[in-house]
């Protein structure tokens, strides 16, 4: 009721937005773009003032990134990652890598300066999730195999958002970035995700099932609001970005049964605060600056453009699929959107770039989100106008390829043991995170509660000693485990690589060395990892090697029991990502 | 990203609105004041201060109050009000009197003063739509036959409010209120209410389902967000309130056919608007200071519950239901809620009343709310209690009334007669309040757009005429329905009233002229009204008599042009309002 000038603001917004939305789906355009110009018309910018106050908009449009990212992750989801496949994600990583270095390129070209051009780099990297997801479905190609690569890539390309936001703002803070720097920021976040993900997925989804339990939707959808928020707060304390703790909000929420029914709740909050989102960009824009920034805008417009369907459509030709598919996919991914605006707003707040970058990313997105739909539905006259183009010789050579690739496909006894083999490889990664996380915790807690220890009468090696113990305790039944996987690694890697008809009458004394061999150097390892990564935790020598002396005993006295909790837990884990989600009505 | 404090603070709200509704549900406690109670508990007046700008909160809390009074006006739809029924009504009309009359004594008797004691009053007379249906639907009662009356009287208060929101405007800028303004606010306010409510059941419905055809749940959604904020700042703009705005779009959107999507859209808005409503509440509460008002708190809290379950059980009881339903009805009402919260915020933010009002309902609020479920689940032992107290012969005669009021029930051919007679009441009454509209608003158009009319050179004089005949003609239409009704109104009555054994061979001839005097009469007092209520652009009498004299013959000359313009109006605004709304799944 009071301070009506706000709410005023706000259902000026809405209003505008609705409108928006009806004419411009009416007129078959795109509504993104739509919302933007409509933000620059009721903008401050434009003669006749109509928002009074824009900041207090944007502060609650960031709402609709939080919303935006948790919806994201609801759809991702650990199950659909697996699916993406290792050479999607390798053919994304190339991709992002190559339009990033394109967009530094370019930027160095219009004389911007170093870190203008990194930030115009990344802004150009990132192709927009709701921009393509829209594009895929109103034209129906939703249900198109293409349409599968396509989610795949976005969804790839949402994980390096991740990792790009967070390397942006360490570089934007330190102002410049080491290597040193920059590949302790990746682990330090990976370590995160990783940690995060495999708690989230022990507590969080039996969480949401149990509340979805008493069937009222009001419940469900404040206590997953509650989780989504919670996390973004927990992300920003350990100095990630918000838009990091939604997406992993979501990506763990969505192993709940109950998942559906919480995507139906949330998908209005986000259709909301992603309009009010989109509008709060336009009213950021000032349209007579515009002018001065055409020419670059469109440039990096038509580099996006080129150079996203281009790579993207190579990539995909080179793992196997037809030119009409590799096309249809590459064609699709090449616009940049919300990704862009966040990243230039993280550059404009942190100060690290000039003003002028924003408008530009802005008005080439703009550029780019309206060609979208038409650059899709013009790949089918591409694919025919290529095969009219290329050479004869050129078009046997693609044929040959693809045949080639066919034959390369994994033959059945191969197929299985590739995929025990990244089994064994997985966990044995996953295991050694963990014990890692952990010892990064110890350090964590000794570095941030000396005072707290001290009130305990702790002397400095005490503590060392304490937690270093701590850490290694709990790591027990992680670095068994670590032990027994790497252990049948050995014994699959002996089986495989020492053929009898080589070794001979020592095949078996070789194998069995190569077996104890790997799990032997795969622990020590591990422990000169540990070793680096508690350094500050380390405690004397004696005691140091005394502990672990009690530890392997306990760990030949305890090793059924400590197999035992691992296996236990992993059980909870495999449930929680093996479980069917029940649909949206089930339960409702 | 940026504002990172703003993103903190409402991620806060709603992590520990997420924990407050899990634990109180699991708890089986009414979780609307645990909400509060949460948000006293990281308040700025709790030691660790949690919440760093409680306003910030405050203000997005508001988007609750307008997203609340939409979910109720869709909720409530104008077949709905029909079925509330008069005797409801009035009831409900009798009990908001009633409770208002004694808080206002209560807050004289504390010493509080008029001002405070008027608002004290209105915190106490309405009671709370969410409190007051969560307790039926969490005890299971949604369907027994005393939900529905609580519905009704529920639904009645949430008309009352809007009155009295406007009223308590109206002093509260005024200072006080001379019974000639509140006849002239609640005039206007009527006015408003059904112009707005008939143009916008001719337009948005259709609005509404043809944006559903694009069968897009984001567009829907936006495009209803945009109906309902932009209504809400027409509301504001014309000096009413926005709740009152949002709940007439509602109410209107209520009549789509589409309106059970909607529904299904806006409400996860509602419910995480209504946590941050809740907890902002509490952010404004010093416990330190609630034990100096907590005296006042408690005995305003118990009138509200002795009054309202006494005055609604008794209502009840005297319009024909059993003591144990009456009860029922009566205790489910007994409760004050958000509407006191919004009032006292008013009381604040207008410096109407002092400080010590909003802790002090809050308070009183607290104390209603968590007592509600239990006051619902003694009914039945309070109705047992009374069946064992009530000395015999007050017994007999409660019974005997019942009987009395069987007997009284309308019989068949009476009923129809009836219901004949109140539908052209009906009709005259929304034909006279659209004619009176037209000139009203003539009157705005005159008061405010004189500049306007000057550029075009009109003097004074011209620019009366004009306005007054655009009005006078655009009101043909509906003054030959006013006058065709009317005459059938008396056709009816000279039938009804005139019985033949009473005048004999004068019956016909009585019979006309009756049927004749009552429209005439009709169109005199509605020519009076339009002249009091014009009298600002009433022209020169000449002109005014002429244009008359034009507007008749016109009326005469296209007599069946106007009665075919006026029954499509009719025709197109029935459609609307007996249209079947299709279930949600049907059309998504």
């Amino acid at each position: 009721m009071h301070d009506i000038g706000f709410i005023r603001d706000l259902a000026l917004v809405m209003l505008v937005a609705g409108a928006t939305t009806i004419l411009f789906q009416r007129l078959r355009l795109p509504v993104l773009p739509g919302y933007i110009l409509a933000g620059i018309v009721i903008g401050p910018h434009t003669p006749g003032v109509l928002v009074a106050d824009p900041r207090a908009i944007s502060d609650i449009s960031n709402l609709g990134v939080v919303l935006l990212m948790f919806t994201l992750g609801l759809e991702f989801s650990v199950r659909k990652l697996r699916q993406v496949g290792g050479t999607l994600l390798l053919i994304t990583v190339i991709e992002v890598g190559f339009m990033l270095w394109l967009g530094y390129q370019l930027g160095l070209l219009f004389g911007w300066g170093g870190r203008n051009a990194l930030f115009l780099g990344s802004i150009m990297a990132l192709s927009s999730t709701m921009v393509a997801t829209r594009a895929l479905m109103e034209n129906g190609f939703r249900q198109w195999p293409f349409a599968r690569l396509v989610i795949g890539m976005l969804v790839a390309e949402d994980m390096l958002t991740i990792v790009l936001l967070t390397l942006l703002t360490a570089i934007a803070i330190s102002g410049t970035v080491e290597t040193g720097t920059a590949i302790s920021v990746v682990g330090h976040l990976g370590l995160f995700v990783v940690a995060g993900m495999i708690v989230g997925l022990l507590l969080l989804p039996r969480l949401v099932d149990y509340v979805a339990r008493f069937d009222r939707d009001e419940t469900l959808l404040v206590s997953v609001l509650g989780i989504c928020f919670g996390t973004s707060l927990l992300a920003a304390w350990l100095g990630f970005s918000v838009a990091l703790g939604a997406f992993l909000a979501g990506a763990v929420v969505a192993e709940a049964r109950s998942a559906a029914r919480v995507v139906h709740l949330v998908e209005p909050l986000r259709d909301m605060f992603a309009a009010l989102f989109f509008v709060a960009i336009g009213l950021k824009i000032d349209p007579s600056q515009l002018v001065h920034y055409a020419l670059p805008a469109v440039c990096i417009a038509l580099t996006v453009m080129l150079g996203k369907s281009v790579i993207c459509s190579v990539g995909m030709f080179l793992i196997g699929h037809d030119l009409r598919t590799s096309l249809r996919a590459g064609l699709c991914m090449a616009q940049i959107g919300e990704f862009s605006f966040v990243i230039a707003t993280l550059g404009l707040t942190l100060r690290a770039v000039d003003d002028f970058i924003y408008p530009t990313a802005v008005a080439a997105a703009l550029i780019c989100m309206v060609a979208s739909p038409y650059l899709l539905r013009s790949a089918d006259l591409f694919a025919r106008i290529g095969k009219h183009v290329i050479p004869r010789p050129l078009r046997l050579l693609i044929s040959s390829y693809s045949g080639w690739l066919e034959n390369l496909r994994p033959v059945n006894e191969n197929a299985v043991l590739a995929q025990m083999f990244r089994r064994l490889l997985w966990h044995i990664a996953v295991n050694i995170a963990l014990v890692v996380t952990l010892f990064v915790i110890g350090a964590y807690v000794n570095a941030h509660n000396t005072a707290w220890f001290e009130r305990w009468g702790l002397s400095r090696d005490m503590r060392h000693s304490v937690i270093w113990a701590c850490a290694l305790f709990l790591s027990l039944p992680l670095l068994i485990a670590v032990y027994r996987k790497a252990e049948a690694l050995g014994m699959l890697l002996a089986e495989l690589g020492i053929r009898e008809r080589f070794a001979g009458s020592y095949t078996q004394a070789i194998r069995q060395v190569l077996a104890k061999l790997i799990p032997l150097t795969t622990l020590l390892v591990l422990a000169l990892l540990v070793g680096v990564l508690g350094s500050t935790i380390l405690p004397p020598r004696g005691v140091a090697l005394s502990l672990v002396a009690v530890c392997v005993l306990f760990a030949v006295i305890l090793w059924r029991g400590l197999v035992k909790v691992h296996a236990r837990l992993q059980a909870a884990l495999r449930e929680t990502l093996e479980k069917p989600s029940s649909p949206p009505n089930e339960s409702s």
